[in-house]
C-alpha cells in the first residue's frame, strides 16, 4: 500500500508541479483546494481538472471565510499591482501577500492528515521568487512541522510529520522544467493574482513570473 | 491607549473566563468565534452575548467548514460520550477531539491579530481536565508561539507574539473561583459538547465537569 500525502493545491503552477512531484514519490495524493473569498471561482475549477488529470484519490474543496481579515489585495477591493520588475517584485512584503495564509492553509491539511493518518503534507512555497512572504521560508515550514507534531493525536503517540516543500528553492525557470518532465501540462494551471477576470491577466506579479520563465524554457 | 489582544470566544466557561482575564490585564479586546458546522448555534448566539456583556471592541464569527474532516463526534453523526466517570474521560484521547482544532482556531487568530497589529493572542486551553487533547499542552502552545512569529509580518519586522493561557494549570474549580472573581455570570455561559438540544445535556464530559466544579464552589 502506497503511503498517504495531503497536497495542497491551487491549480496554479508551483502546487500543480508540486502534486505531480508527490505522485512521482509513490505518494497517493489526498487534494486540498480552498474557496477564501476569491471573487471567481476559475482556480477552483482548475484545481479541480489538474486533480482529475493528474489521478488523486481524493481532492476536496474546503470554504474558507477569511473576509473578516481585511488589507490583502487577494481578498479584498485593493488593486493587485500589474506590470512591476521583478525589483519592484522584491522591495518589502507584496500587497497581495494574505495575512497567515500558508498557515491557515497548512492547519487544514495537518487535520485532514491526521482523519487519514497520512504523515505527509506537501506544498508548493518557494523562497525564491516570492522572497517577501513571510511564511514562505524554510524556517517557517520547519517551525510549522514542529507544531504540528505536537498537536496532533499522531504526534502523541510518536508518528513523525514530514512537511514537504519540493520547489523551495528552484527558481520559476526550475519549476517550469520539472513540471515539464513530470508532464504536467502548464496550460491547464492557472497561477494569476487577479481574480477580476476569466483568462490570466499578464500583467501581475505572477503572471509576470511565470510567464518569463516560460518563455525562457520554450 | 490599549494593546489589543485576540480572543477566542466560544461562549463556553473557560473562554469566557479566558476574556474576562485579559480585559481584566488591560488588553482592549477583538473576540473571535468560530462556526465550524456545529448542528445548532445555540454556543455562537451565547458567545456573541456575552461578548456584548463583557465589552468588546469587536466580536467576529467566522465560518470554518469542517465537515470535510469525518472522525469527531463534535462536527459529525457519531454519538458524544455520556454520563462518563472523570477516570473515564482521562483516559486515552476523547472522540469528541477535532482533528487540529486549536491549530486552525489560533491560525486564524493570528491572522487577524496580524491585520488588527496586536501581539496578543488569548484562548483558555486547560491541560488539567483535559489532559487527553495533544492542543491543549503546553509545549504545543510554545510551539505555535514561535511559529506564529516566523509567519507574519510582524514576526519579520521583530514584534514578538505571545499567546496567553491563563487557564492552562488551573484545575475546574480555580476556574469557577476565578470567573467569580472577575463577575462572570456563569449562567450566561454554555460549554455543553451535545449539540442535539438547546439546553445543556448535563451529561457529557464538559457539562459533568463544569456542574462538579460549580457545585463545590457555590
Amino acid at each position: 500500500m502506497k503511503p498517504k500525502a495531503v497536497v495542497l493545491l491551487s491549480g496554479g503552477l508551483d502546487s500543480t508541479t508540486t502534486a505531480a512531484i508527490a505522485l512521482a514519490d509513490g505518494y497517493d495524493v489526498y487534494a486540498m483546494t480552498f474557496n477564501y473569498g476569491q471573487r471567481h471561482d476559475v482556480e477552483i475549477q482548475a484545481a479541480q481538472r489538474i486533480g482529475q488529470k493528474l489521478g488523486v484519490v481524493e481532492h476536496i474543496v474546503t470554504e474558507i471565510d477569511m473576509r473578516p481579515f481585511k488589507g490583502s489585495a487577494l481578498t479584498s477591493e485593493l488593486a493587485v499591482p500589474k506590470g512591476r520588475s521583478v525589483e519592484e517584485m522584491g522591495e518589502g512584503i507584496p500587497i497581495t501577500y494574505v495575512p497567515a495564509r500558508n498557515t491557515i492553509f497548512l492547519s487544514f491539511a495537518l487535520a485532514w492528515a491526521e482523519v487519514l493518518g497520512a504523515g505527509d503534507i506537501f506544498i508548493g512555497v518557494n523562497a525564491v521568487d516570492y522572497s517577501g512572504y513571510p511564511d514562505c521560508r524554510p524556517e517557517f515550514i520547519a517551525a510549522f512541522q514542529k507544531m504540528g507534531e505536537l498537536a496532533t493525536k499522531a504526534g502523541v503517540e510518536g508518528t513523525p510529520l514530514k512537511i514537504h516543500t519540493p520547489l523551495i528553492d528552484l527558481t520559476k525557470k526550475e519549476i517550469v522544467f520539472r513540471a515539464i518532465e513530470l508532464g504536467v501540462d502548464i496550460e491547464f494551471t492557472h497561477s494569476c493574482y487577479d481574480p477580476s477576470g476569466a483568462e490570466p491577466c499578464g500583467e501581475c506579479d505572477s503572471c509576470l513570473i511565470r510567464d518569463n520563465a516560460v518563455q525562457e524554457v520554450m
